[in-house]
């Protein structure tokens, strides 16, 4: 069975890019129509960092981070690396010090592993961005191969070379590429629609007022009752 | 079927907040009889935190936070939201910046709820106090009425609007009204009893010692030898 | 049914903690053969700390800390205390403020308990290092016989009093008695040849050359493309 | 602190618990708005069981069957029982093969517990009906006291003494005593009207037909296409 | 944003789904060199079940299975309906007795759904194949849009349109299209090597000796001893 | 480093094992007082099965089973294999038909592993009894040392080579060898006990009463009250 490398991905412009950076991974997931959002178990490493750039997409087999390796060099600055298993359930220490420090020399932005990570500590200190299943420091091997930049299983999202990443302290999203204009839109709508709901709340307008949510409650059957003595049942 | 909200609560005492706000969670569900303490998936947003308040209560459909917004106006300043589902396995973002926002100029104290937490980061730049069982993007809507102030079920505790809610690094705990005053004087003494064992402590006396347990180890068959090797089997 | 507290171990010398302390946990897993990790469902309770030092073993049955109390009587100075239960799945505060005064009265380094801890924040305040299951308020007993210094099962890992224990940011690991100075020359191998990759990282080089991997991958039936469209699927 | 023992509960009559017995689980959650579903960990120990009947709750504190006993005294022919404990999250086998004869004896109908079971071949063998979270041999004390009768917290559901407890393949259901009749009368409507659906399949029709999802589907922005080719991305 | 239903899919053969017919979930999963396995959460509802059939792949929004009803249209006697959610995590009942009823009505061979299912007993009766991750009865709207037939991301691993799904007692695998040749004929010589092993087996001969382990033994410095006592540690 | 197979085990006599086959687990670790019952996540893949016997412990590296079949060689007839992995946590397919096949023909009573089993279905027909972790396909290789014989962690509890386990509906445990005779004497009281019991609530009488469990209550502050309205809260 051949596995495959696929070395060039259609990259976001600059300029997409530079847009999603003022967006956040709530705002954006809600935008793109509440999909694309990774499972909550991936964590940040490190608190207060935020990364958005193209997925270079990585499939290994357990025990073994060979395609890792092979993906670095298909890799250009910026790019963030999404690391999968091919069970989609081995919990590894799939990257660490060594890689992680190829990884800064060529200009990666950040990892979004649905495995584990070990040096944790270092990596910290090292301030790159990683986004984890687990922390764990069982080692791999680089004996076996898999896929870079085809369509990868990443924490219950199927995730393409050159989708756009987005990752905070909320989690990770992927937008697809065909979806990067909507979805901006949509994104900057939201934006401003919340700032308006920001000033309301500043004036101590309540939200029951301004979302006109009174009339919902009345539908729902939901009543207003001064004590709980008063429920009779 | 009829949904409540329940305007009036019976709040506890300045006195009775106040007493209680030199206490912590694991000494006052100690005191409580080992009752009323949360499951540990709540855990805090941000280190170093601590709530001590009323409970008002939500009890939400799935993917719906209608009545969070309809418990905002019932609500007092210092008072603790609790937030829970009907389903009681509900995964979602129920709060996020905006409501916070809306909570902070009600004076609200902080949040408590079973389901998710989203917009985290803002959360602590506000420096707004949260428990929560997972941090996750996915939003909700407006649409579908709920409880505000009934009994609603917890973390694996039933609360009641106006009992007791107090939550720091250690977890989350209910004091039923009904028990604040016994349970009070119960957590006092065991904070004065604590302090005569650290006075041991610091002296240099065992705990085998001043609690007497070496007899409690005779009669429990627990025999004293040298070496492993002495063990015959 | 005896059970047994063994009162002398044999502790790892000052000369082989010291060599240790320069290691780190996923080094030393890796040259112990992959062997002794623990669960990573251990945490620490603060960031940053370590410890290395020999293990004081202790089984306690659900509910009850008794044998915790009598084994730090039989700790010296730098020991670290790991804690088990009978049942292995008991998840309670086994430990709080009053148990660790006590230990960092006695010079006992650290604990690795695979149960609950409490009073966290206090902890944190105190800097006691503790790795744990679990953050949970519920209190215990001191009525129940068990162990100290037999072998004991903690997070997945057999542990015998004396053996060497070492915990940071990614875990726990236990190095056996008789593997410490195997382990210790092996982990000193893979730290020089380490630092060689480092060099090579840091002039540019890639993994795939100086790891020899082009070769594995052409094996493993891995092929370039340059466009994800050239996979005739 | 007072614990309590409820003597009487206001049990449904027996024409109610006949009509809801030819209804079943999912029909009776969705009838009663989507609220009153325990969660799906409680699993039946024998296939192809059901029981109906009023709750008689029984709080315990961990590791002690104590209230169980007592609660036997307060039963009626046909009552379940509804075990529960004070942490809401304690793992034991609280029940089994003693407590199980005297409960035939008593001629209660079937045991729903948010905890463990033990000796389940032999309950198998008796016949009788058990939902529990989990299998476990561990058994318990008979020395501390807990509650009987008052509302309990199960599986994610408050249940009062009373209440009409309904469980089957597909899980429990708890109904509230003031909505037994509204739940019945719409589940017997979703009765008929699920009983028109069939004869429509079963005449060939398609539930995108007789239910009229076609226009959802257009404005839902759904498009057909013949090919995934076609999807122009 | 667009959402699209593929009228078509690649279909394997029916020689093709012959031949897989006589293989098994554990084979298969081998032969395709260890990759297609969904996640071992998936369990079917009924014993001794077997499945093997093109793909038709659904995903839907959580709490809707509007998609589900869309699918039935394009799905041809023979498919297999694999249900995923936007989410990945979505937990709910999203077929029951009546969905299954129309499936029957429509040829289809079985489900996989990586969320709930509901009216199981009703389900095992009818002897309608179905691998679920819970059994679990809340059900669902029919108001909201999702995909049919584009890629969808299934317990762990991509499906699309038309590729092979086989189930059975093990689990479920997904055999992509362009790898159904090559993957028959190395299971087909698994199966043909196994018979010669069992023969070997029936012969009386040791795996050791028969796969030539001994060496393996001596090269990883495993060593023969009498009694756990020779070990001098 | 030096891994061991030993070849000769202390087995308990063939009167101490039938002795033993009258118990059952739960009766047999409360006799071994409440220590040796493995986790309850080890489930049996048939129903109704039960198996006494010597443990043969395994210890493998993930994804490797050679030691398997080293063990095969030094089993006797009737010997149980408890078969784990360095890690603790690998989930894999360690044993499967041919495995089995092989075990049966060696007179081996059945297998516990703390990992995974395939080929179920064919175990079933095999009746080959089996207590394992989880169902999965992924299969391993036979390249890797480990131990044999040697003490090792099987769901939560040390086992060693000869040491008695018992395992059945409810689950497994372990009987140390030195404690064989006390347990199945304590065992034999509690057997007789019971039988009494049954004697007692088969005439009717309650546990409240034999069992003089009403003085217990009122010392734990337990009050009976005719009606939930007549709690003053």
């Amino acid at each position: 069975m051949k596995k495959y490398i696929v070395k060039n991905i259609p990259r976001p412009s600059k300029d997409m890019l530079d847009a999603y950076r003022s967006l956040d991974v709530s705002t954006v997931y809600e935008a793109q129509e509440k999909t694309g959002l990774m499972l909550p178990y991936l964590r940040p490493i490190s608190p207060g960092q935020k990364i958005v750039g193209p997925a270079v997409t990585v499939i290994c087999p357990p025990e073994d981070n060979l395609m890792v390796h092979a993906a670095i060099e298909v890799c250009q600055p910026g790019d963030i690396l999404v690391i999968t298993t091919t069970t989609g359930n081995y919990i590894g220490g799939m990257i660490g010090e060594l890689i992680v420090t190829a990884l800064i020399k060529r200009g990666i932005q950040g990892v979004v592993i649905d495995s584990a990570t070990r040096d944790v500590e270092r990596l910290r200190e090292l301030g790159f961005p990683v986004w984890t299943r687990e922390i764990y420091s069982n080692g791999t091997f680089k004996r076996k191969g898999g896929w870079v930049n085809t369509p990868a299983n990443c924490a219950g999202q199927i995730v393409r070379g050159g989708d756009l990443i987005m990752a905070d302290e909320d989690g990770v999203v992927v937008v697809k590429t065909e979806n990067l204009a909507a979805t901006l839109e949509s994104a900057n709508k939201r934006m401003e629609k919340e700032a308006g709901v920001k000033e309301k709340i500043a004036a101590g307008i309540l939200s029951m007022d301004f979302h006109d949510l009174r009339g919902i409650l009345k539908e729902q059957d939901v009543v207003y009752v001064d004590n709980i003595t008063d429920i009779k049942e």
